[in-house]
């Protein structure tokens, strides 16, 4: 049984419940507030960051990117032709290519200042951070979805998933990291009919369920955020 | 034969140098100012970052993380007990959650903003970025670089090598970034014996030789960055 320290709008933690999902993985979801940094938290990983993952017998695993390489490491051949890391090895560097593309450049680029500024700041203290979001960090990192929405669309028209012929950890991480901003309706779908069609596909896997029931009192999800036809 | 596009000065870069020299495999280097976003290299990795290494038979592998994680499955095996991403999975856990901490929070933290100020800087037009070095980012790095160096020696001190008994990927990437910012001075040794002592082992590895030869025009090196008993 798995233990996954994760905020239910960290867009890392997303993708780790997305792979858990995949994988047919039951976890048990500890909601971590990192901006509080949590003594006991920090023990687990002192970078003070979601998600954490804790395994029977293991050390803490803390980041998205060690908690897919151990998933995979640990879990990956059962799934035999539908494992999310590629066994070929062009096809590995494809996939934690785009992996860390969406895990950071993304992350720093768009979802983190958007999640930031939108979600977190209305929980956090004035000392931790916190106050009213910043209407041109708000600007700035919706200017970066649509070239990013771009690139997702020329990938999903180029290749059947992101990565290549089959579902694997790069489309995860690309629509987790899209579904916590798609909330905020900060996704303008409109301008990619490919990368929509894409996302429509990932949004309807059963992995992706849990994720559209979260929902932030005082803060109202966008229109299309469930709509599976959105 | 591999090809590395790197820049002397580029933590990560060294990181991958230091790599390919324990794994004892030979490379063609190319200097790449990443900032100068050259057509050619965006081709090779869109997020225009150094490194990248091309092997033969391989998509270009961009990305510290995503190299070091190539030469393990490839030629980890190869180095037996040697080897710098271990087999067993609590220890494979400990030297990744060290390589994403100095790859990741370090760099961002501390050597990514000095170098950036100190030497990039000098070789960017203005319209790139360039222009004089900014005192108060360099003041909070060098703070940084104090908590960082005080987490060594405490690693060093538990243990004989930063992720355990043997040399791991976590002590190539702590030194790499660390020898990056030793070159401009900016490393308080004196201030932890153990991560000194922990720093000499390192850099005295024939692998850290070509580092320790690179030298940069208009700025002279500190006192003691090639001296192996500094």
């Amino acid at each position: 049984m798995f233990t996954l320290f994760h905020h239910s709008f960290c867009p890392h933690s997303r993708f780790i419940r997305l792979a858990l999902g995949e994988h047919g993985l039951e976890m048990r979801l500890v909601e971590e507030r990192a901006w509080e940094r949590r003594e006991a938290f920090l023990a687990l990983n002192p970078a003070g960051t979601t998600p954490v993952l804790t395994a029977e017998g293991q050390p803490p695993i803390p980041g998205a990117g060690l908690i897919a390489e151990y998933l995979d490491e640990t879990h990956g051949a059962d799934l035999g032709e539908r494992r999310l890391l590629p066994s070929v090895m062009a096809e590995r560097i494809e996939v934690r290519r785009l992996m860390a593309w969406f895990n950071e450049k993304f992350f720093e680029e768009a979802s983190n200042p958007l999640v930031t500024e939108r979600i977190y700041k209305r929980f956090m203290s004035e000392q931790n951070g916190g106050g009213a979001p910043a209407a041109d960090v708000i600007r700035a990192a919706k200017a970066n979805v649509r070239y990013h929405l771009a690139y997702i669309g020329w990938l999903a028209k180029t290749r059947n998933f992101l990565a290549g012929d089959r579902l694997t950890y790069a489309d995860l991480a690309a629509a987790a990291h899209l579904s916590a901003i798609d909330y905020l309706g900060d996704v303008p779908w409109i301008e990619d009919d490919a990368a929509k069609a894409w996302y429509a596909r990932i949004k309807s896997r059963p992995s992706f369920r849990p994720l559209l029931s979260e929902w932030l009192a005082g803060v109202p999800a966008s229109r299309t955020y469930v709509d599976l036809d959105f």
